[in-house]
């Protein structure tokens, strides 16, 4: 990608200082890390909805007392949540906490959970998002999966260009979705108050129970539909995550915006599920379980049905699906504001490839957006868009960082309070009380989830955790052992004698400077070295050579195999030493050309000599480059010429004691 | 791919010293040169019923005259070639003959006509082979493509092998090939003299024809028909191409060669013509023509209706169809073995890339093998592999080179007739008489090829040469260009200071070795610089810096956008240079790791600024490696340890003038 093309998508580099200008309000901040737990709300009654279905239209009636135990969840987990806003102010998800408390395997454990949980809140959400238009639009409905990528990579260039855009442009539909919803509260409480009968379009059909719930206990569905019900609890992590994205005072203003969102959440998803019941929505995974239902009936989300049901098909039930479709793309937002935050702090910690750990030039994570969205774009294709299906996989990481976040709380706690106050004492224990419930229940939660959900796709999320486990692992022993082996051991050999070789193919003035050069590193001994593939080729060398009286001896080197790489490796290999401690400097002249098609032209052999050569001790590479006309033309100026804003701290150290050998 | 399974793949390195033995007798490079040519008589005569069909049953009588047609011009141009065999004995193509005589623009032309002809070659004769194969087990038909894929693939392995197996092991299906058709000639006029009748399987078909015709005048289907056949000349520049791998006396060896191969061949063509207008063979393009053909009729070929006719459904019908199928996939051989070698004196001349100049390993020349076995593969896949398909884009090429190397003949022998004594003056005549039949008679056939087969598919051929063709006029001038601009102009600079300045990102061994380095180069001043991302870490470097004792003065770069790059290349440009012959010499520590999987985790950083620096005029990148233990481990070993053995020439220059500035 050409610079002009990146800045075209993605805009001008911001600087360093303009950090604080991107900090959020609490107004800004609820649509950038509070749309994935409000958005919820949008699918987490259908999915309840769905799994009681199973057991056919008797069951249904289980969704209201299914919807009160979520509800008492959600305020258990949101309440904890609050605790950690305060007790971690630069931001604190289950990995911070977990890594704090609990020690490096936890952590990694919540890590692993949470890249997973991210995944998926991109992959669920967008698909949720599409699944409301089609709600409306059925004729799209064909093409789910492309409209979902679509979204995906719209959200990707969004975010590569930068935070406040992205807290500004989704404002909207997350309040427009809020309103919307209650609205739909206000207008169906009037209807309903003034004696009008609300029906969902699948009233009418005949809802079978499935062939398979013979197998099923009724405890076993409750439970099942109670676990799918969990989605409504999805995202709540994101605003401890962003703490140091809030605009002082961070963490109360964090907490506070947590309450809101939960007071929110809970009243649309109660609301919503009430709705549900009073329209007698049915849904069916199978569409062949709704008798009645006409041909090529393409199932409305139940939000959509009910939205229906309230406003009728005109413009305002187009514009619920609009909001919700708005909400729900911008929940998987949540995701790209979180993940990349993540991945960073990991690579900081040396648990991932350290480039994710430099920020790149739109003080985001440029590189940790895009694996994001590579990883969403991959589960949308493979479960065919299915929100579903998705869910399956979706909730199980969720409750892992939970339970350890809450149970790591409850050891901190526990740390605070031996050098606590007698006046702290007191709200330690009650933040003790509210985290240790909040470990308990969601590590409650944890286990019927994957009891019942294993079977349904959970089994991905127990295979991937474990992966992305070890693989962390497995780099952050291998960060420490190359830290290890590379730290300052002695004092490293100064070189005896420098030994030069200029490698040649022919005399130009690419090969001229490069002897050059070679002459002003003041070597003990200057060779030219040409390998010897037509011998034609070498005996115009030759004379060339002897015609300009370069005064460098030019060693031939023979090539039985006509390569070019081992002769000169095993040359430098068996180069004479006077000294373990002598060096070998072999100096590559390279052309350096200014168009992409011209690579394929120049250098192979240069190249791969030189990859070769990096891995004989006590031999360096030097590139002597010929800019070619092309590539001068491509020479980057700087934007500035003025030296002293590049340089920070240029310091002449004057120490008292000796020098080092260094 | 490692070494290990390279040499498994293609066996042991060859040395130069061994070429000679890689020398091939006559009976060795009948197989190796002509199966192309002898294995297009398999399908010529079927092309030539394919189009005549079109007209209906009445009108396949015509195919006598068009094979007669066929046989005269096979005659003039091998003929014609044998003269190119003595008078360019270090191998003549249309390249070499039209380079040499007619100028540049034309041998490039040449040469492209050359370039898309082998890869047809291949394409054809394999996708030919598998037509031989499902002819007699229908059930393979739909795996046509995949059969072929796979023989390009095999072809492709095999020749990266080497020369000499190639030879040996293609030698058997060739002449069971010439045998087998001598046999059924045989067994024919021996079943046709004791009054039996031979009957095609189509022969009792009621063949249409075809829809189109109408539009079609006789003398047009004629010329196509004609056009088609002229397949049975492909391949018959092959052996003028391939004289140096001819014992001596070589062209005498060749001419030989090529003519059994015309001998062979003409019989061969007559005699399958012959016996398919016996047989009463019927063919269709489209299966629909043929009426009274069961439901899923496989249309055999031409040859496998004759040989079934002869021979009945038993094993002598199975050998002949193994022995077509052997010489043609062989037949592809020919071009495995013509295409590198063209492309290695293109890539010589400075007309594609340098990497395809020189020979691999085994004796070969690797890159061209596998560019070739890409695009035969591509177009097997992209035609469905269909031979009448693929059949319409291959003769234009063939004729264009025909008729530029008979051109060239001709001028080439106006040119010796003026240095020629009387004696030599006849023969020089009759050559000239021979070439001028042959260029005017191909120029004739290249005209009714391009009108007859434009609209067929030989519109893709007329588009990919002149693409081939200024393709590598772009390169060949390209090279000129960097030739001139890279001569040695003038004495190059010696650079009056070098500074030298050592990146850091930490202190640590890989640092510490990268200034002891660049102390041993000399250099005028000396600065360790480092880049500013995260301030504790720089307040780390600095500290660590300082305990130590490092007398080097550490440079810290402000970096506002968070980059690495830029700020580098933006502090070296504006380096303060006390000259503009100074030299800056950014020295990087590179950690050096052994394992594919250790390489995303290091150096990203330093590669991606060294690259950038490249750009910078009167700048050196020198990597320092440090090689970490897993690299050490994977050290390459030379093969011996004997340095006489490597080195041919080195030669100090005492010159008696007085030395250059060099």
């Amino acid at each position: 990608m050409t610079i002009e093309a990146k800045r075209l998508l993605v805009g001008q580099p911001l600087r360093t200082g303009s950090l604080g200008q991107q900090l959020l309000t609490k107004r800004l901040a609820l649509p950038v890390f509070c749309s994935d737990p409000i958005s919820s709300v949008a699918y987490a009654t259908q999915e309840i909805l769905l799994v009681l279905a199973l057991g056919g239209p008797m069951l249904l009636h289980l969704t209201r007392g299914v919807g009160l135990a979520i509800l008492m969840l959600l305020g258990i987990v949101v309440a904890s949540y609050r605790q950690i806003c305060f007790t971690y102010p630069s931001g604190g998800g289950a990995y911070v906490v977990s890594r704090d408390t609990l020690g490096e395997r936890a952590s990694l454990v919540a890590a692993a959970a949470l890249l997973v949980d991210y995944v998926l809140t991109v992959a669920v959400s967008v698909v949720a998002g599409v699944d409301a238009i089609t709600s409306y639009a059925a004729a799209l409905n064909r093409h789910a999966v492309a409209l979902s990528l679509g979204f995906v990579l719209l959200l990707m260039l969004v975010n590569l260009r930068g935070l406040k855009e992205s807290g500004r442009g989704f404002a909207a539909p997350t309040y427009a979705f809020i309103a919307g919803i209650f609205l739909m509260f206000a207008v169906a409480a009037w209807r309903v108050m003034t004696g009008q009968h609300l029906h969902a379009v699948s009233a009418n059909f005949h809802l079978q129970p499935a062939h398979h719930l013979a197998r099923l206990l009724l405890v076993v569905l409750v439970l099942r539909a109670f676990a799918s019900g969990c989605t409504a609890l999805t995202g709540v992590e994101a605003v401890s995550n962003g703490i140091p994205a809030f605009r002082p005072p961070k963490s109360r203003n964090a907490a506070t915006t947590l309450a809101v969102m939960g007071v929110l959440s809970a009243t649309m998803f109660g609301g919503i599920t009430l709705l549900a019941l009073l329209t007698h929505v049915q849904m069916a995974d199978e569409p062949g379980r709704l008798l009645g239902a006409p041909a090529g009936y393409v199932e409305p989300t139940a939000l959509a049905q009910i939205a229906e049901a309230v406003f009728g098909p005109g413009p305002i039930f187009a514009f619920i699906q609009a909001a919700t479709a708005g909400i729900l793309v911008l929940a998987a937002n949540t995701a790209f504001n979180g993940f990349p935050v993540l991945t960073s702090l990991l690579a900081r910690d040396g648990y991932l490839p350290r480039q994710l750990h430099h920020r790149g030039d739109r003080l985001v994570f440029s590189n940790g957006i895009i694996v994001l969205a590579l990883a969403a774009g991959l589960l949308v294709v493979v479960f065919d868009a299915n929100v579903s299906r998705l869910i399956q996989l979706y909730i199980l990481g969720v409750f892992v960082s939970f339970t350890l976040a809450q149970a790591g709380m409850v050891r901190r706690w526990q740390r605070d309070l031996a050098r606590a106050t007698d006046r702290q004492r007191q709200r330690i224990r009650r933040g003790q009380v509210i985290n240790a419930l909040g470990a308990v229940t969601t590590a409650l939660v944890l286990v019927i989830v994957v009891v019942t959900k294993f079977s349904h796709g959970a089994w991905i999320v127990c295979v991937a955790m474990p992966a992305l486990f070890l693989l962390m692992r497995h780099i952050g022993r291998y960060y420490e052992k190359v830290r290890q082996e590379t730290a300052l051991h002695d004092e490293p050999t100064r070189p005896a004698s420098n030994h030069a070789l200029v490698l040649v193919s022919g005399l130009n003035q690419p090969t001229a400077q490069a002897v050059a050069y070679a002459r002003a590193i003041y070597p003990a001994s200057l060779e030219a070295v040409t390998v010897q593939i037509e011998q034609d080729e070498t005996e115009e060398l030759k004379r060339a050579w002897a015609d300009h009286h370069v005064d460098v001896p030019l060693v031939v080197l023979y090539s039985p195999y006509r390569e070019i790489t081992r002769p000169v490796v095993d040359y430098v290999r068996t180069y004479p030493r006077s000294s373990p401690r002598d060096v070998i400097t072999v100096v590559i002249p390279q052309r350096v050309a200014g168009r992409w098609w011209e690579q394929p032209l120049h250098n192979h052999s240069a190249l791969r000599i030189k990859s070769r050569l990096l891995f004989q001790p006590a031999v360096v590479v030097t590139s002597v480059p010929y800019q070619l006309r092309s590539a001068i033309a491509r020479v980057h100026r700087p934007d500035t010429g003025d030296r002293d804003t590049l340089i920070l701290h240029a310091a002449r150290h004057t120490s008292p004691q000796p020098p080092s050998r260094l």
